[in-house]
């Protein structure tokens, strides 16, 4: 059977996401980030290429690790400016109908009482069609400027986040029966108050004893996406995500943490393929190999690279301009990303490494034909057991273009990727199996007939 | 000369904004509050209309002042249900090139840090028509599930607000000079770390050292609403605020409030005129004044009383539930809403009066033909020195469409009303002076020629 290839594209509010200094290639467009038809034009081309879901990385902070300040990164637009990602959604959900539409935010720098409503918000807006990235932020840039003096320690970080899910698993799943919306114009009731249900809520973090302010969306609980994979990141994600991304530069490596993702999920009581991996990934194509190789080299002639160190030295977490580019990359462990760390902890790298991979961090890098990448992405989906892509761009909205109207038509010819949408939501086009979060994932426990036995049933 | 007539739309992310059991009149909508095409059709309606601006209330928590519960809010779909109205722009702005977008947020329930980038990403998506309502909350419901055991007292709010406002100010004004963004392909430099500054604020409430992460958006500084007419709110008004909305039922208390607005203006270095006065107000119209009040008996039999006793207990502060439709209404003083309590705590009230309202609150209805409601209106006006109206709905949009076909093109011809957009941003269109506040205003000493006279002039 062919394996399906499932595909997010993966952009941030910012000039600058992944490989700096190519906003100055004359197709790219994202110095345009702050305009709202970048955003639209990008969702419209997406929904052509029939890609599962636009995916916006966030960070609220500045990459300041780089020789101690954020000079480089701001020289370079390297993830700075940065503007809100929720903000885009609605305006790409007017112009589309079936593109999923996934923002990055983080559970430490918003109460989860507001939050589920935004959240809430954007499911009943999109149609059920948006998903959540749940970071709990990386950045001590950002934990100072909310005013507190040092990040939280790492661990203590999954502690909140793991107490922040409860709270909103309660609001969207358990406060609100499913017929507790009346709308009924010969009565006069909008809601039956005794089939809604205050959470009383008294954790170690947060203290919230009422109702969820908003009715129930499509989805409820919008899709989980969740990236982190260090230890404790990948037992969270095992626990709630139903989509995670990952970043390995080999299919060895991917195979062992997709495997481990799938061990992990079983361990919690999941079905292993619960979770749909999305490896980072970048492609650069065009009609021939000769053409896209060509691409690739002027594409690369772009890369700046005092930004991707900037970038790097904030992923890693540590500082990398006291270092020369022929020396040896020795990671120091620290409290940032630590799969990067990981990752490039092991094996021969060099600082110049870092700066000469031209696209999605630590993933890997197709360049051919449509033919040779569709081979070398079906030939990373079987090795490693992911489900699919999470696509990187080298120069926006160009790579995505390239993708949709080269590599997708050949995946088409192979069965190996949709000719047209499922209807539904987002989780439904995933799974298949409904718009509502499955009865094993730790967010069923907050329904109302379980927790609730002497609530009516909806 | 002739008076123009500026006019707000006013409406919240909810089924019920002001009058309770009209979301069950055939022409009404607003129980599709949570569908994107009903605000997308609402935004080109009011454009159509040539309005400045839709203007989107919120509150984050429920109506349970009346018989101590959410129920009678509940089954009146009375704020409740209520959206996020920040997540509605970038749709509505997508489909209209000059309306104005203002919603409102509380200084109570998010960080300055991250509500400066939401909004400054708004500015930049709308192209700079976006607006804010400051408020300082008002429900107990909303502070307690963001873990306050109890509301901040009513003077302390504003203190923090004051603060909140400063350090908004150091992000918006201060931090990006002008020309910090070069996007200069030849020298590859995105933005010059030279022209960007930390804020290095620290407060009594607040600590942000970093800079802000988005870069200068059209206006900066979203318009300024404010409708606190409390004491403290006015003076906090007089201060911060470039629009206010106020509601009043007599054109004799309104001409005080408005007097006095302009006054406390003056006493803060501004020009009286530097804030417009947007009256809360109600218009039911239609070909003939019989036809009109033939809608408006017919509205009014739509009307539930219970729910309107939830929201007045809700803006009063106090239980209406205890008393008889006919007693007096005796205000008691508390947190809630000071200026409604202190407009029904003079003259001859009863409970009954508060239910029979049809509109806005504590604002005048006009009930007529075009040319009655446009002789109200004027007159109104005129008497009151108010620069225009905050115009609730009745049943909407058809309230807005009434206004738009009949009243507009009556006004018009009276000289009243423009006949077309000024070009620019919301702030440009509202004073005619440019993009960015002036001089005269308290964000101006922020800026970095000011506070920083060593940086270089921008």
């Amino acid at each position: 059977m062919t394996r399906p290839v499932l595909v997010n594209a993966f952009d941030m509010n910012t000039p600058t996401h992944l490989v700096s200094g190519t906003w100055r290639h004359p197709d790219s467009h994202a110095w345009r980030y702050k305009d709202l038809a970048y955003w639209t034009d990008l969702a419209r081309l997406l929904e052509r290429g029939l890609f599962d879901g636009l995916f916006i990385a966030d960070v609220l902070g500045v990459y300041d690790v780089y020789a101690g300040n954020p000079d480089a990164a701001l020289r370079g637009g390297v993830q700075i400016p940065v503007n809100d990602p929720l903000m885009l959604v609605s305006a790409m959900a007017f112009v589309t109908e079936h593109l999923g539409l996934a923002v990055t935010a983080s559970t430490s720098f918003e109460h989860p009482f507001p939050f589920a409503r935004r959240m809430s918000t954007l499911d009943h807006l999109t149609n059920g069609r948006v998903g959540w990235n749940i970071v709990t932020s990386y950045l001590d840039s950002g934990a100072r400027n909310i005013g507190l003096d040092t990040q939280v320690r790492h661990d203590e970080r999954y502690e909140i986040a793991n107490e922040y899910m409860d709270v909103l698993y309660k609001l969207w799943e358990g406060s609100w029966q499913d017929d507790a919306v009346q709308r009924d114009r010969g009565s006069g009731i909008f809601t039956d108050p005794a089939k809604v249900h205050a959470i009383n809520h008294e954790g170690r973090y947060f203290k919230v004893p009422g109702i969820h302010v908003s009715e129930p969306s499509p989805q409820r609980t919008p899709l989980l996406f969740q990236a982190g994979t260090s230890d404790r990141g990948k037992d969270f994600a095992a626990a709630h995500a139903e989509a995670v991304f990952v970043g390995a530069p080999t299919a060895a490596i991917l195979r062992a943490q997709v495997a481990d993702i799938r061990a992990r999920a079983q361990a919690h009581g999941r079905d292993p393929h619960d979770i749909k991996v999305f490896s980072g990934y970048t492609v650069i194509t065009g009609e021939t190999d000769r053409e896209a190789q060509a691409k690739h080299d002027l594409y690369r002639s772009y890369v700046e690279p005092e930004g991707m160190l900037a970038l790097w030295s904030g992923w890693l977490g540590f500082d990398l301009s006291v270092y020369d580019l022929d020396d040896p990359l020795r990671v120091v462990p620290n409290q940032a990303i630590q799969s990067t760390a990981e990752t490039f902890g092991r094996g021969d790298w060099k600082v110049r490494d870092l700066v000469e991979r031209l696209g999605f961090g630590d993933g890997p890098i197709a360049v051919g034909s449509p033919a040779t990448v569709a081979d070398a992405i079906q030939e990373w989906l079987e090795e490693t057991d992911a489900d699919g892509l999470n696509l990187g761009h080298v120069v926006t909205p160009a790579s995505y273009a390239d993708f949709a109207d080269l590599v997708v038509p050949e995946l088409q010819r192979r069965g190996a990727y949709r000719k047209a949408y499922e209807p539904g939501t987002l989780r439904h086009k995933l799974f298949r199996r409904g718009d509502r979060l499955p009865g094993n994932h730790p967010a069923a426990g907050f329904r109302i007939p379980l927790s609730r036995p002497d609530a009516p049933q909806p």
